[in-house]
């Protein structure tokens, strides 16, 4: 185990990933990475999240590898944040926990997000497999879109609207 | 939202599931029930964890409808916890985490934990599909082993070889 902590003594790569991604609020910042925003403005808009909990961590995802932060403003300077390969590979982590939730988060309404498969359309079941083609899906594969449960204030709903406008 | 927290205002399938299983030690205690620790004693020793936070946790995911508590000894009283359907259908949130921390944990020997399929022995990948016969796998069709990174003192190994020794 690389970093000092509680769960040390567990030779555990449950523990070890836990370690990286357990803190309270860090899967919903990734959460917010896969979505396409990288601003930490942005964020902290759609979270709600204390200042200095996002500032801490982010510092840690970059610290880790998950992420990271690129400049993209001199005056004043402005960073945003882009998932690595390493940060990628977390995909499947959110999607379990949305599956999960989907199942027993009692959304009444449906999903608050569908997954669909980009290549086809296809709906992405919880084995990360395409429901029409049968592909083995990686995060680049797929695109999430409000699902029947999605609220008109949940973030994604939102920035999915307004890259319709933009289009 | 079911639970107030302050990712209620999130309408999220990803944050309804951190509500329940979030919390610092839950994954890992939910890690020993999917390998058939069912008692407090040996989740307290397997974790060295404070009893009473491994109280608290115990009782919100049986509050929660994740495990249930069966009594099996009566004077003293004594209880044991076990998955529900709900729980189980936590596996896959666990088997991600593994796979990542087996890519990015720096386990140079190789995985502490290996999945095989129960019916053919296959190796289990990262989409939960058997890599020799093809079946979508759940967790009752896995059996987990002792992988080439694994320590002595891991739970999983220790609980291994004392179920070989009582054959």
């Amino acid at each position: 185990m690389p970093l000092g902590s509680d769960y040390e003594s567990q030779t555990c790569a449950v523990a070890s990933t836990l370690e990286v991604v357990g803190e309270r609020w860090t899967l919903l910042i990734l959460r917010e990475t896969f979505f396409g925003v990288r601003r930490f403005e942005e964020m902290q808009a759609d979270l709600g999240i204390a200042r200095n909990v996002l500032v801490t961590r982010l510092n840690k995802l970059v610290d880790e590898g998950v992420l990271e932060r690129h400049r993209y403003q001199e005056r004043p300077e402005r960073f945003e944040y882009r998932l690595t390969d390493k940060g990628i590979d977390l995909w499947p982590v959110l999607v379990s926990m949305m599956t999960w939730g989907d199942a027993h988060g009692g959304f009444d309404a449906g999903p608050p997000v569908v997954l669909e498969h980009r290549g086809c359309g296809g709906h992405v079941d919880a084995h990360r497999i395409c429901g029409s083609c049968g592909e083995r899906l990686g995060a680049r594969d797929v695109r999430a879109r409000p699902g029947p449960g999605a609220d008109p204030e949940h973030p994604l709903t939102k920035r999915y609207e307004q890259r319709l406008a933009a289009r």
